[in-house]
């Protein structure tokens, strides 16, 4: 794969350090747990699934510094709360953390060395089942997009934000791999810039046409026809179907709606989250305000501004055409499909592609 | 007025360079009328009634070097047409040069000195009539805010976009010498970050409470009903009430529609464009991508990425609740309200002012 996010690498965890791309591409080496959740904190890596692998990998690196001999189910305890105290909107994050907790109890009365091994081989085990998962999510997706469609996307849920390959743009990857014409349209994500500074990448990288707007530039494009289907990724969905996601997709959502434009979530049954009813009940992260007032190090605002920095924001169902998983294509209504989905209950049935954006003039928009 | 845009001072043209804020206020001295078309294109100055402003000043300043003897008609013409070329969208830009045209048609046989001297007075009245008319136009507007009313804004439609006090902050500002306690929500304004830099340093120096968002983030604040109305500026009025404005406007007006949110423009009648029956009939500026591509100096795009950079969008007029004006506020349907405020037939009804944003907790949003 071209894009390498996060591996485990003689005992260390190696990530790419996302916050130096698109100019500098430095991978960082990782031989403590606690560096790999400041990573996290500090959005070295980031991305729903992303940070499950990094934050399993973590544990698997902590555990190797567990004392023989000491109350080791409380310091493996003390471990995992270290990882799910770095960011609290992704549900993939609290899923990998049980998902490790689950070899540990099972195993803890084995030795320390064969509890370490195991700890180690579900971290890979995340990792790699990550990068499965996604093409198959991808194959999914690639069904719903015609050949000459140009994609709206949203942030960067690509593979930066995974273990490889994508959600969103994994759906992408597996449309061009069948020999459609995708092209991509990446919005910049303010603050952090994830879609300049990831997609964009990460796209040209694998040579997938892109061209990439600011965020607020969405409507203007859908207005004049230019957009074919939007699919983003999710960083949790609620059992409704409601999808928090990055700042700013409730407004592509508010707008593909608009203008009868799909729109599609690609997302991993992992970061589906039946144990919470609906959106509004996900906690939104609020970061610094320096995000918003400084771009990199320059500073774009006054002194002293009041900012509010919410990092996600909640789709409602209503506004979400379908939701992209590995075992199929959950349809309206979401909350039963999804449902069915976790169950294994085998996939939706099939739904028409997206046509080709109209490449013709500008035209009044579609009135309501 | 703490803040000063634009000046004549003895035969130059003195310009805030906006593009330094908020972080260095610099006036620079234009005393050749090439630098000020150079300073329009540049955006040293920038906002519809402001670019008419600077438009009429230059032309006095050229035309204290049109030489006698010569043909007076064709240079005062090249004069003009070197304006006209700096920024397509803004009709106040034409409006202003065709004020300064029919000044010079109507004393052409005039001394060239007389000609100078009553090109000048014309483009000080351009200038002071701006500021006479904002704050008419605030007071007009002013009545549809509630006390504790929370406005959001987009881009600066203050008095950096205009001769002084502002159209959409014009508003803002009457209703806040009218006693009413009116917040702000700014947004950032990508690529060129109005709302960063202006809007929030003009709002600041004037102790208005002011609150920076990135514009992906409008619709989560709507969503959790921290806004209680929206007000932007216009750069052009089609005769139906459609609204070019800066890029982004297009969404917000979309999403306030879905929150039951009024909407408003607030915009002097030079904006209004009888002779463009419908907003898509509108020029939109497509500016450098390097606006998109770095912010500052600081790149933030991998080099050569694809870019699109329209500076504008067009909100349809049936997402528009009301345009607020010099003579008036006009009221659905827009068209006919603006061709009889434009005719001086008076002002349209009054409407109920926009209510506080509610403070109470996140609720479920309004179902349509």
């Amino acid at each position: 794969m071209a894009v390498r996010t996060i591996e485990w690498r003689e005992g260390c965890v190696v990530m790419l350090d996302q916050r130096l791309l698109p100019t500098r591409e430095v991978y960082r080496v990782y031989r403590d747990h606690r560096e790999v959740a400041r990573a996290i904190k500090d959005m070295v890596i980031r991305g729903a699934p992303a940070i499950g692998v990094a934050a399993a990998m973590g544990i698997a690196l902590g555990a190797r510094s567990l004392k023989p001999g000491g109350d080791l189910a409380r310091e493996f305890d003390r471990l995992c709360r270290t990882f799910a105290a770095t960011r609290p909107t992704a549900v993939n994050l609290f899923w990998a953390i049980d998902r490790m907790r689950r070899v540990f109890v099972r195993n803890q009365h084995r030795s320390l060395d064969t509890l370490r091994t195991l700890l180690e081989r579900e971290a890979l085990a995340v990792h790699d089942e990550d990068v499965a998962t996604n093409r198959r999510l991808g194959t999914h997706g690639a069904a719903l997009l015609e050949d000459g469609a140009t994609v709206l996307t949203h942030c960067n849920a690509g593979a930066l934000a995974t273990a490889g390959y994508g959600t969103a743009l994994g759906v992408i990857r597996a449309a061009r791999e069948a020999g459609k014409r995708i092209q991509v349209i990446a919005c910049e994500t303010r603050p952090f810039l994830q879609g300049a500074r990831l997609t964009a990448w990460e796209l040209k990288k694998d040579r997938i046409p892109v061209t990439l707007v600011t965020d607020n530039m969405a409507g203007h494009l859908m207005q004049r026809g230019r957009v074919s289907a939007v699919i983003v990724g999710a960083d949790r969905v609620a059992a409704n179907g409601d999808v928090a996601n990055k700042i700013g997709t409730y407004g592509h959502a508010v707008l593909a709606h608009r203008h009868a434009i799909p729109f599609y979530v690609a997302a991993p049954l992992s970061t589906v989250d039946l144990g919470c009813p609906r959106g509004d009940r996900i906690p939104i992260e609020e970061r610094p305000g320096r995000e918003v007032t400084h771009v990199f190090d320059r500073q774009i605002a006054p002194s002293g501004i009041k900012v509010v920095n919410p990092a996600f924001d909640v789709t409602p169902s209503e506004l979400v055409t379908a939701i992209i998983t590995e075992r199929g294509v959950a349809l309206q209504p979401l909350g039963r499909s999804l449902a069915r989905l976790v169950r294994g209950a085998g996939a939706a049935a099939p739904v028409a592609p997206a046509k080709p954006a109209r490449k013709s003039e500008p035209r009044r928009e579609r009135r309501r």
